[in-house]
């Protein structure tokens, strides 16, 4: 494809790096921008360098943070001997969302893949286990997805974890709430009548 | 929602503002940034930035370019008596893409939409009935898209172009080559038919 300007090539180069954004997305996006005030262009560019330059990570459960304890480990109402392990800040936010969980987070930042080249010592799993340790935790609950990267992961946490006198749980897999039974996948529901609970158990 | 990040609130808010791209798309792409060196953000900054503030617009055919007169207008090889409207970048990209013409083009950046308050002029119109008032065009091909704003847009710009000696014709518009006749739309098969075209005229 030959572009009519070298500063639009540009562009839509560094563009159509991004995730799920071809070239052709690229070129939409950068003539929207050029149909918008200078201004907008520029606030998007700041945006994104100091998103990039300027984020910390916490340095207690190492999710995103404008400062070096985020809020939610800086919060002395919140259960810090309650550990729930997410794989990154968006699962963080769904949680927080819920307003049901009063404890504290432990952000992997990833999952064990080895099919990228992530193994465990990319992640933030020895920092969980010096936690454990020290004696601060007394229950790991593992919240990653159940894709073979969480499966793993979880599983890896879990052997970790055995070595220490700490209780490990994971959250509860099941039927969605208003899902009918008879459109649920055989996977599901063959697990939720096997790991089936005690009725008066139920919150 | 509730963020854990000023800065990454700030570059969601930004990137959700480009088209077909919402708040979870940029929380995607914002954490892909944070797992790329620096660099690659920086690099994408910057060239949003320079897009926006450098991009000129040639000073004759309109269409984005570096210099004050873009490579194609500059062409003395070219047919400068030969003129194609189109409605924006990509349009010419497409064109010379084909390698078929040696004409040159008139960009109208965008098309009479009055659902958007866009008139004729906020289009590049009047420079184009300068240049045919000039006599320097001899033919003018509208090359717009068969959508409401684009007939809308041919035809104003055609009745505008009627008071001057100059051919005006438009695009082919047809059954695309290798497609089967029982599978094409009745539109489009109904007026390939009406607008049939002499055989021997065929290129």
């Amino acid at each position: 494809m030959h572009y009519p300007s070298r500063l639009m090539e540009q562009v839509v180069e560094e563009l159509s790096k991004l995730p799920t954004i071809g070239k052709r997305t690229a070129m939409r996006l950068s003539l929207h921008l050029l149909k918008q005030q200078p201004e907008q262009a520029i606030a998007l560019s700041h945006a994104i360098e100091q998103f990039r330059t300027g984020t910390q990570y916490c340095e207690q459960c190492h999710n995103i943070s404008d400062t070096a304890v985020c809020n939610i480990c800086a919060n002395t109402m919140r259960d810090h001997s309650l550990l729930c392990v997410v794989e990154d800040v968006r699962d963080v936010m769904a949680i927080e969302n819920t307003a049901q969980y009063k404890g504290v987070y432990h952000v992997l930042n990833g999952l064990v893949s080895p099919m990228d080249g992530i193994g465990p010592d990319d992640l933030t799993i020895n920092s969980l286990l010096q936690k454990v340790q020290n004696n601060q935790v007394a229950e790991v609950i593992l919240a990653l997805n159940t894709t073979v990267e969480g499966e793993t992961t979880s599983f890896y946490v879990f052997k970790r974890l055995q070595h220490f006198n700490v209780k490990v749980t994971t959250i509860a897999r099941g039927i969605a709430h208003n899902d009918a039974l008879e459109y649920t996948d055989e996977l599901t529901l063959g697990k939720s009548i096997a790991n089936r609970i005690n009725y008066e158990y139920v919150r």
